[in-house]
């Protein structure tokens, strides 16, 4: 049994707030259970410098946890003088997903930056960030296609990111931290609401896995991220 | 006449919510009209090495902006490896603000940290900061005496922060971003809610003060701190 | 067809020369084809303060590409103050990987620093360094048995790692340079002798891939990564 | 009474040496007593890039403690890897104080950096600091006239700073380093020798302070800093 | 008598493998005796700012230990977030030296880099990676030329390093690290090929040394720096 | 003909000025002409923390040049946030000299660091430094004497360094700025007082040199260092 009484598959109630924030040209609260993301999308003309001249746009993102979104106080990375190697490895991962779902070509020498900050973390902070980033972005391309400044629209195909794991032997979706804290394995899958994969990723915590407890995992992943897939449709309608 | 159409001594609407996330022992979010910030007080075991020994505790204080809290993004202070000047400038002011409400020697050797996070800036970050911050203090002094950690309270009085300006030749209190960016002096007064000062910080933007300028100045602060400190008082019952 | 000629399946030529520098208690050069890397196991006493009174060891992992392994010179990290976030990934993933197949209780309050630095790339410099990595672990584990450091060897099982991919619309094991930069998607698969799974990260690169291709994926995996695990034991042999 | 005999109002003996050293464009060493700054000033053509195209020029400052201008020995900055709070808040203060000085349009796109280098320390180094950088400017622009970089002299008025504050119940000007660490209340006020203010800070140390205490206090300032704008006046004649 | 049974002015075995990277346009690998050094030229296009425009090339160096070339692990720089001094100073020695052989008239606007990795440590890492950089340096000027870069070769004279000292009383040449560690004088020298000095740095570690016993020095490195040279010759024919 | 009018062998007049400053233990002004150096030494209880135990004090030393001591400002280290190679070469090079000069034996655990502060440079601030700062040592050794830390006087010989160079094919002796940058060669010598080297090195900035003006060079360091030990011993009476 779960400590919170869900089924395996069952993931945490998703709450999708637009428009959190007046000034980002997107702005989106996400919340999988506790654990809240302000996921806000900035737009700006112009390119990094390795992508100028390319007729190309950009997409990144960064991530971060303020010092108290956790049980106990973290340092802040601003005072250390640098982000950790987690953060570094989130953002990298969100950003990758962010660059899958866009046709950098129909940008144009444009940037967006999604910046991710967890207000409150309860375990998968990385997949509620991806989920909520694709909502700020689409809401950031559809002011960029108001002001002139794209003609139609780079969406390729919305994506989500769901975290599933072993718990007590057991394959289980959307892990909240108590359970993450105490799994052998721990995954996040990125995928496509046309169902395709942009990321997987597997680690085993205390065990290593079988091949069937992997396909067991992908399996729930799958059903999970529908149901993100059908918030984001009721959230940007 | 202010943007706002608001009279010179009128201040901003305040909101104090209380319990904001649930891990710190104090959470507070605080809005002067469209500024919102996140004080949240954490309280450790132990004192900083400098302290060590004297039977005394700690109280300090964090601040920074969410890189998309401004109208356009400032760059993320954990990416570029250090914190800015004014961050500095104003975490150290926060820290001194909350120390002055304090009776250090009543905390025991312990810590209290209270970061203070713009969430979204529209002018006086830090007055809102110092104002929230001082609740989250207290509710982490409650905690702390709920749990038998300390056995009365060290609160010495309660603390709060207003801004005050010259704007186009005259007094306001409460400057908004569209305000500030235009006024001719900005002024930060930090106070006691039994009417004595904590902190005076007036500097000439566009135009050097005059004496009777400071009085009016100060008289405006006068007025508007003690709604504040009636908003915090509202907020703690 | 391969660039190289090589089948589908058909993993580079892999050599590993154990002893290839004098002072670390295991030290080896493992090589993927053109890919060279340098692993060397440094044991020291003790454990980092986040470890202490546990009663266990510590395992840990750094990785460096000099600056002129790849075609074009690539700044020094030490030069520029900071690794960046690839390196620190790579090192997580590489560290996470050896404490998977150490009894970390049997080490004795012992830290193991595994130094992985990349002479030579051509592709698939992390699954090298892990493959390296767990030989020269065995290598220090030896050495800590020889000096009576430990009793019994702490090793649960061998690790090994290897990269596969989609290039051209098919399924290939152990990507070069020139396919990786190609493929449309890139996956790190990190396995035990035993069969199990320690991670898994697949990342689509160019385009989305669906979950029949992540089966042919991890299925070429399965069986390049039983030849990396002969030839860990002919060269521990 | 005073540890020195000096009256509540009396400020230290002032010496301001020009052309101290022979390659700055202005070059002063003030003396407050047994605090001394120098005070250089460097003239180089073109402004920051964030004040580009502007037609207008740029004053900042820089300000540093020796390691040994102190009781006791403090790291050195350079060596940590970066400028502490204190240091950075003053710099600021210094940096705004010069600028409100100076007609920035008429400088043309010319920057003037003062760097002020604490020597020895006895209180007031930022109040010293700040009188001795404006007769440095003043060189400079009287440098930069004779050479034909500007036409006209930029200066608007002459700006000085003076510390106040509440020692042992009563408001005291100038305080020295053994008044200054007991100092109930600190303050420093910058002036233009037309009688406006620029800059007020108060901080209270270990008291509140009442508005009656900070009007004593900025009557002290007020009669202070007229001494010196005297003896900027003799120094520059 | 020397722990390996060296005489005096006797000098370690030395190897130069050219070619040793595939991607570097000059790899050298070279060893005297135990100490190994990876010394790659990278030659790039332009030169840094401060050179821009002035017709010439630029030539600099960079110098690492792998963490594990010595007895015991040593920090990783990239990962202390800074180059140590000894770093930079034997960098840019090296840096110095390689200018010393080129015309930078002669190279055109483009720069080279040699990076002197120490593989393994056993004393003299300076001074191998200056003879080893000298030899990847005419490599890669060689590759310019053969690929109409430059159209002759800006090499002024060959250069080579040797250190001697004083140990036990005595000059002798090429230490070794357990020479180098009980040494009372510790000298490096670096000369050309047509019996010119470059540097001369010598240091007393245990003792000052006289003007007779530097004369001793200088003579003994004479004779062994043509052994280098020879060495040098013979790889590059 | 030297550009001041000096002899070859002639250096510059020497000042040294003791008790420069008040708080130091010992603090020394000295002057080469136009080079000014505040050498202030510190005395501290304990040592660091690879010293601690070994019941052996420990000499270090640190150097800095004010932004504007020479002819263009150059940026503060401590705004950039590291020290450059030069920084760091010379402090080293100052901090060997000075232990050469002690016994640390007899010094306990304590230990003495001196900062070297160019105040203004005209060449030679590195042997300025080291003559000055020997003096500030003996000065802070004979407080400590005085407060009874230690018993004897642990200075085994004084040290001091002069500069020569070959500038316009002769050798020449304490070069100033104008000679300094454009000599042929660049050597500084460090040697006791008992006629002993402590450190001698020579760069060939634009040519090689020869082993005869080396002897040249050395010949007029001993004959100019002779009068520096005169100089030191009139300031020590």
């Amino acid at each position: 049994m779960r400590p919170s009484g869900r089924t395996a598959s069952q993931i945490r109630p998703v709450t999708i707030t637009r428009h959190y924030t007046c000034h980002a040209e997107g702005s989106v609260l996400i919340e999988f259970g506790n654990t809240k993301v302000l996921c806000n999308a900035s737009v700006t003309e112009g390119v990094p410098r390795f992508m100028k001249g390319q007729g190309k746009g950009w997409v990144t993102a960064e991530y971060s946890m303020l010092p108290r979104a956790t049980h106990t106080r973290s340092e802040r990375e601003a005072a250390r003088g640098k982000q950790g190697g987690r953060t570094l490895e989130i953002q990298r991962l969100i950003a990758r997903s962010l660059r899958a779902a866009v046709d950098l070509k129909m940008l144009g020498e444009n940037t967006i930056v999604v910046d991710c900050d967890v207000i409150q973390a309860d375990g998968g902070t990385r997949t509620a960030s991806i989920t909520g980033a694709c909502v700020a972005l689409a809401d950031a391309l559809t002011w960029m296609r108001a002001k002139g400044i794209i003609k139609t629209n780079p969406i390729k195909h919305m994506i989500a990111a769901l975290s599933v794991g072993i718990y007590k032997g057991n394959a289980i979706a959307d892990l909240e931290y108590i359970e993450d804290s105490a799994a052998e394995t721990d995954m996040n899958i990125v995928m496509t609401d046309t169902g395709k994969l942009i990321e997987v990723q597997g680690t085993a915590e205390a065990e290593p896995f079988s091949f069937e407890e992997l396909q067991d995992m992908l399996e729930l992943a799958k059903h999970g991220l529908r149901e993100l897939f059908d918030e984001q449709k009721l959230a940007l309608n």
